[in-house]
């Protein structure tokens, strides 16, 4: 990927150009834990409501980037979006999370739509471009997806899991429906993620929150393999579109994800080892993350020895600062701001 | 670790030596799944009150081995005995898990004995003597305890919890006190493993159930440096104690876990690649693992294609067959004999 030198500082790195200072942004930093944020949400009504309103969708948005001043701005919505255009029933009760009616079988599967309704998400495409507008013209504008292992987790549950055994189970008892299932979510977040290019996102990211629980066999069939396709698929479409790609908890298989998934960037949770990430990772991929989103809530020392220990280990490299984990909704604001003045602060 | 040639097969696994037929038995063998035990639990009366009674706790640790010819036997207790022991208040409410008062500052930790209390201990210790006289000469009795890091995120917590937030939180805000409590645990887990082998076990795991969660330095501190003084300090009383380290989840930093820690075997959690375990982890360690227990509550041809799997991967070296994880409730009894026949059969 060529790139303006001038361009975005999000879009140099992502183009594995070095930092002198790393840009940063933090997952779900569009959230709770903002008073602003908190708000919005109260005159919105519901969480999908929020998600489909463009004016208030856009608000949630660059509400961060107003306060913090952050290199990325990331649309203000969920991954289960897709389930919901695929024509499941999504909704979200205050304080329960997510509830779908679950697929607890494959003659389930009959009762989702073989490709997204873009007239359902049009809101979604609506609020990029209001986003796109409002943007200070050095701040890139993400969009994303879930990968389709973590979405059929929420898809066949019903709703979030421990250890997501109900996916687990199903993709053993009915493999060929589950990959069926996969397969689905594969062109369904292809075409996502082209129409949010289209609507006006600079890069994606593509969540695998529930990587960790696959045996490395299954890790392959229903993450790696899904993920390569939809990267390619996009690519063929956009060639260069900026890919950013989070398996959380990968562990070892971080490898053979990275060997099959051509992203430009991995985001990397809080449990990989910053040495081993800068000996092996960093001269192939930018990097992006990975203070546990957990010393951000403790604050003080432990925040900034574990800033410290990530920017000395790839602040060079291109890299982008982020957590390694969405931001906790009682993560005070002070230590925010306390992060990003030392991140950017290590620049002299 | 020099061995007897016509020694017990798991004894001889953990010495090193190669399999023909691997031994094998099952995390939480002893449980729900198994009619016999549901029986004894219900006349029992709570689960800590089977946990103390010598007669009880040896038939259940008994049950699997009579049912399914097991290779070795697990002292039916549980982790949380150890923090009873140091005088913290320990409940199970049914359906419930765990509860404990909960460690919620510093202060918190002088309510502690300094040193776990062994007439408290003492039934532990007999129902061992019951087991050891009741096995037939070629099954192994294993004992266990939690690594520190496991027990202390439920002594601070006062509950299981999702990613051990507490636990890690008052890590960050509270270095010196946490430390405190994990010193305390070492020798607590010391003290235990080693009256528990002066009652009769053969071998001792210690299992990290949530090692998991930590960012790679604070495994290195509240994981891996424990451990290694827990290993040398019961080698010091008992010098060729047969020891199995279970750092479930360690991802990465299975490497630097097995550099520290002299453990004679190490526990594979189902997510760990076979390939990379038999190329480079089996010519160091003997290997137990890693089937996940959510493929044996599935069955069928799932369940032959993942154990032919570990089989053909681990087979020959040293190893002893397990899963990765404890056996759910609801595994039904047919798979599991289905598995110990597939295992078995490998020999010929």
């Amino acid at each position: 990927m060529t790139v303006d030198p001038v361009a975005k500082p999000l879009l140099r790195a992502l183009a594995h150009h070095a930092n002198t200072t790393p840009p940063i942004w933090l997952m779900r930093q569009a959230g709770r834990y903002l008073p602003e944020y908190r708000a919005v949400r109260e005159k919105a009504g519901g969480f999908l409501d929020l998600c489909f309103n463009p004016a208030l969708a856009a608000e949630v948005t660059l509400q961060p980037i107003r306060r913090f001043g952050f290199d990325a701005a990331i649309m203000f919505s969920d991954i289960l979006i897709v389930p919901q255009a695929l024509g499941q029933r999504v909704t979200f009760e205050e304080g329960e999370g997510p509830r779908l009616d679950a697929l607890h079988d494959p003659a389930a599967l009959d009762r989702l739509r073989a490709e997204i309704d873009h007239v359902q998400l049009a809101p979604v495409y609506e609020a990029i471009a209001r986003v796109k507008q409002d943007l200070p013209p050095d701040v890139a504008l993400l969009g994303f997806c879930g990968a389709p292992w973590t979405v059929a987790t929420y898809m066949i549950a019903g709703c979030g899991t421990p250890d997501q055994l109900p996916a687990r189970l199903f993709s053993y008892r009915h493999p060929e429906a589950f990959a069926q299932l996969i397969d689905r979510l594969v062109k369904a977040s292809v075409n996502y993620l082209v129409e949010q290019f289209a609507a006006g996102v600079d890069a994606v990211q593509i969540f695998d929150t529930w990587a960790s629980v696959l045996p490395a066999d299954e890790f392959q069939k229903w993450c790696i393999a899904p993920m390569a396709r939809i990267v390619t698929a996009v690519r063929e479409k956009i060639p260069q579109a900026p890919i950013i790609g989070f398996p959380r908890g990968a562990g070892t298989e971080l490898w053979r994800y990275l060997e099959a998934v051509a992203v430009d960037a991995v985001g990397l949770d809080w449990m990989v080892e910053l040495g081993f990430a800068r000996d092996h990772i960093q001269s192939r991929r930018t990097i992006q993350g990975n203070l546990d989103p957990l010393v951000l809530v403790a604050g003080g020392e432990a925040q900034d020895r574990a800033t410290d220990a990530i920017l000395e280990a790839f602040g060079e490299g291109p890299f982008i600062f982020n957590l390694g984990h969405g931001i906790f909704p009682d993560t005070p604001i002070a230590n925010v701001e306390r992060l990003i003045a030392r991140v950017r602060g290590a620049k002299s």
